[in-house]
């Protein structure tokens, strides 16, 4: 098995680059940390270049890894790569994977506008798994999909879910072109999610932590809705909106 | 106006130590951070000790203030006693309240039990604050209600939302003598919530990140339920869940 004992070594300085979005895009690569992901991976039969892992680190008897795809590495090669404060063992290189086509346009997709927060991101492509949404589409100036907090918060969704890239604009006229209703997210001129009848087929916008949904999106949607606020608080965190409209509009 | 400049100063040093629970519990005193959060405690009247400022914060017009009760302070001791990145140039050393009575005992109610996570933690307050919970009861081994992080995450809940630390055992036996049903969670012996009528006064028990609500919790509840899951994600973010249930459950 191949061996790297120092963060001086090349490679290692490649998989650094994968802590930004420029490096991941330019590498077409992406990093992964901990047992729990890179099993997700590995069960998705996502394509993963190559694990990283220590000496003492024992795999699962149940991952059918090939041998030539790991290399081990010296504790501090792991350190330097990793980006969380205690790293497990275990890292893998994933290729970013082409983006999914949604040919048959047809069934319920969350959409996201400008979401800053990556654990906000994860969640929600977790939620939307966990719901049996068809598709995710992440709008332009959200954070970028492969970074590490929206992976780990994903819990592994991001292997399952297929998550579109693209323009809200566009995806919102292909959707009522083929009359799909879309529901934007708001607080005024607006109604309450619950006047709403749970939809065979939907799109569902929401939006950035602060300012929401954008008004050209909002003007294009079916309706928009928003969710009673019945205490004292501003506002719904946006994951957790997403969690109660997708399960509502499921029906 | 007061002034602090040097970091080595003994005020300092004891603002410092309100990073750790045991600092908070000794002191009696917590501290927040941001114009947001020193806004909400202002708003809901909540006993702000000193506002610890720089010379070039602004303070709002709105903002009703005693001068007695600012320090100003240099960015490198703001910079000491913050636990951001970006400190806002605003801080405040509130005191930790007495818990809140609840006398009444009717209503609905949200009850934690052993969550890790302070950012879940205070999205499950913000939660509940806008579901219009009556109380959130805080059980023994979640993280503590004073962490930074909570306090971020709650967005002002906190202040607005009565939030009581106690053994969860004895309030589930407790809102039972009153005739409040009881609701656990748990993905077996459980019905999907959808099965349970909306309530008019309730109890939710929702539990740890991993192992979710222990077992004692879930026999001395009335029934227990679970958020079905149709995709391939394994579970839902506590937070997340939370938010889905308290809106149904409210009706």
């Amino acid at each position: 098995m191949k061996r790297i004992d120092s963060v001086k070594n090349e490679q290692v300085k490649g998989w650094k680059k994968l802590h930004t979005k420029k490096g991941r895009d330019k590498a077409g690569r992406f990093l992964i940390e901990g047992f729990h992901l890179v099993e997700e991976a590995l069960k998705a039969k996502f394509h993963i270049e190559v694990i990283l892992m220590t000496e003492q680190t024992v795999l699962p008897l149940t991952w059918e890894v090939n041998e030539n795809d790991i290399i081990i590495v010296s504790p501090q090669v792991l350190k330097e790569i990793s980006e969380t404060e205690t790293p497990q063992g275990i890292a893998a290189v994933c290729a970013i994977p082409a983006p999914p086509s949604m040919t048959t346009l047809s069934g319920q997709f969350l959409l996201i506008d400008r979401v800053q927060d990556p654990g906000n991101i994860g969640t929600m492509i977790r939620t939307a798994d966990a719901a049996g949404m068809t598709g995710v589409v992440l709008g332009e100036g959200s954070v970028d999909l492969f970074n590490s907090k929206v992976i780990r918060a994903s819990q592994g969704s991001i292997f399952h879910m297929p998550v579109i890239r693209g323009s809200l604009i566009e995806w919102v006229e292909k959707l009522k072109e083929r009359n799909i209703p879309v529901f934007g997210t708001s607080l005024t001129e607006a109604s309450s999610y619950t006047a709403i009848e749970p939809q065979p087929a939907f799109a569902l916008i929401v939006g950035n932590e602060g300012e929401g949904v954008q008004s050209e999106l909002l003007e294009g949607s079916d309706q928009n809705i928003y969710i009673p606020i019945y205490g004292q608080a501003e506002s719904l965190n946006v994951a957790v909106a997403t969690g109660i409209l997708l399960y509502y509009l499921k029906g």
